[in-house]
This record gives C-alpha cells, structure tokens and sequence, in this order.
C-alpha cells in the first residue's frame, strides 16, 4: 500500500489545491488524532452524513454499531461511503474578512466497506477501544458473545482518500492598505475536562494521560 | 415555523431512539455551539462529506464558500443535502466495553440549498462572520464587491431535521457483577488556546472573550 493521496479523479483535491498534502504519513495522523468520524452515505437518493466512532488499523478503517443500525448494516452491505475526519486547529483572523479562515486538518476517504467476520469482531473492537480509551481494554468487562453478536464491525480500505491541510499564517492583500485590525491565529483543540467518577474508586492513569 | 423535530420517516431517529430531542431550542444550540458542519451531496452516484463554516439566522442555515468551489455550486443548484454538527462532550467508561460510549450532541438538517440573492450576500457573510468570529466584522476590512462577487452562500431551511443527544450516565448491566474498574465520564471540550499574534497590537477582547 503506498497509493498516493489524491491521486483519483473524485479524491483531487480541487479548491486550494495548495492544501492537499499527498503523503500518507499525515493521513494517519489525522485518523489517529481524530475520535469521531462523519460517515456518508445514500439512502433512497438522499445524502445522509452521521457521527460514527471508529480506529484505523493500518492502511484500513474499522467502524462498529449495533447490528440494529441502519447505517451499519448499509455499509456492511458495501454500499458506496465517504468517512471524514476534521480536526478544527484554529481561527485566523486576516485583516480583512474574505481572507479569514480556519486552521484544519481533514482526512476523506472514499470506498465501500466490508463487514468484519465474526471470528474477528473482537479484535476490531480491540483496536476501536485502544483508539478511543487506550488501556480501558485490559481492565473493563470484555464483551460477551451476545453483545458480539449484537455489535456489527465494518472495515474500509485506506485506498482512496484524500488530506486537506490548511496552517498557514493570515493572508495580507494589497487591498488591506490602510487597515490594521489585530491580526493572528486563536488556535483550538478539543481537550478533556476533569473526569468526573461516578464511584469511588481513583482514576486510573490511562483515564487522566491516555496515550493515544 | 415550528416543525417538530425528527417528524419525517427518514429524520426519525431509529437508533435509540431515546436519545432523541424533539425540542427545537436544542436544535438551534446545537448549531450554534458548532463551529464546522459536514456537509453530504451526492456527485457521481458517490456519497461525499465535506467539512464546512455555517451559521444559523433563524431557521435557516447559511453555508459560504468559494463560487469556484464544486461543494458550493452543487448546493446552490438544489441537490438534496444533508448538514450534520456534531459536538463531541465526553467519553463515557462503564464498566463493560459493551456499554462503553460518548457524549455528544449532533444535529442534521435535511433538504435542498437555495443561493443567497447577490444583494444579500453581504448580510449573510455578516451573520456567518459573526458566528464564527464575534465582534470581527466591525473591525476588519469588509468584503470588496469582487470579494463579493467570488463568494457564494447558500440557505438551507432547518425544515426537516433531527437531533440526538447522549448524555447518560454509565450503563450498569448484569453481566457486570464481579467487575469493578473505574467508571465515569471524561468531558470533552473544544477549546481556545493563546492567540498567537502575527502583529505588535494588544489582542482585542472580542478575539480573548467571544460571546458566540
């Protein structure tokens, strides 16, 4: 696997081609950083985008439900989806308001997924939950063989799929002469709060400092 | 316009279904609370989610971008979309995998884009300035007519649309006898870091302290 990114005709990135980054390391990171992903699909001629949890593994993306979700089931039956993964890094603020903008960092992938087979459901879940809470695998209550059967996984190759990164400082326009509001970059990140226990037991280290 | 929430068969929320909110003041401070939207249309049989700035006026959502920009003309010519924010507020640990969960809040809005008139433009990037940047407008340099002329903003009504909020405490289940790791919730918050200057001047208050 060492497809370049962007590299079909639906994956190139068209506006602010200058932001497309075609190295795979920063795919990674991006899906790696990410917690939620935006899954879109087609039902009934109708785009549908929804939140769905999900890990990568590899050059793959896992994602899990309930056997009971429609959007699961949709794409365990390989119809065609779009995962997005948007990291929002900041405000700029240009002199002028045309030339304001946002520091992001957004990962697309394109493909129809394939369900996990059940002899390997519970190492996909594995993966998710190392992803998501890293270390919570080791100590919580392991899934039961009805709650694997009740949980559906999907995995999408990282085969096409794109990365748009936008970090640079505000742009200046001849047009800004004359104007000279502050200018700069308010950056933004989603940080956790404390953990708020509902029992009395400590919180565990990987709970305060995970190691994702 | 006061549509009760989730009432079409295909904004019905199916999965858990308790999670839904049919109050429509959640709707709008969902949207309001959201700094990026993904945004679904389908192109080419293919689903594609794309990260967007928006703002909500009333019952609308207003979406700007470049006239250049395929997102956009797509939008602005009508095709069916789907807008969905999604605010992630916590990772949930309960003592089982199984139950192990997120809290978030997301809100999708169904339905066909109509291009902003050129006349209105300008008070429709106002609204989505002030959204995403409160107090810049009175500050920098406003939009230029060519400026104008290369931005396209498109309404779409929040007719047709959902929300589901999860916000529960850790499920406890029976199967969890005999288990007892920590449980609780670690909150999850987007927040602003040190804005980082690009110039000499004090940064003002409206970039330190934005009232969204």
């Amino acid at each position: 696997m060492d497809a370049v990114l962007g590299a079909t005709a639906r994956t190139r990135v068209r506006r602010l081609p200058e932001l497309a980054v075609a190295d795979r390391a920063m795919l990674h990171a991006v899906l790696d950083e990410g917690l939620v992903a935006h899954v879109a699909v087609v039902d009934g001629h109708h785009p549908f985008a929804l939140p769905c949890a999900y890990a990568r593994e590899g050059e793959r993306l896992l994602l899990h439900g309930s056997t009971g979700s429609r959007l699961l089931r949709s794409l365990a039956a390989g119809v065609p989806a779009c995962v997005t993964v948007t990291l929002l890094d900041g405000l700029v603020y240009a002199k002028s308001l045309f030339h304001s903008s946002m520091h992001y960092r957004s990962a697309m992938v394109l493909g129809r997924g394939v369900a996990v087979a059940d002899e390997l459901k519970e190492h996909a879940l594995h993966v998710i939950s190392d992803h998501l809470m890293p270390g919570r695998w080791e100590e919580a209550r392991p899934p039961s063989r009805k709650e694997l059967a009740a949980t559906a996984v999907v995995a999408l190759p990282l085969d096409e799929a794109s990365v748009k990164v936008s970090a640079s400082p505000p742009d200046v326009d001849p047009d800004d002469e004359g104007w000279s509001p502050w200018t700069g970059v308010v950056p933004l990140q989603l940080q956790p709060g404390m953990p708020i226990s509902q029992d009395g037991i400590p919180v565990p280290g990987y709970v305060t400092s995970p190691r994702r």
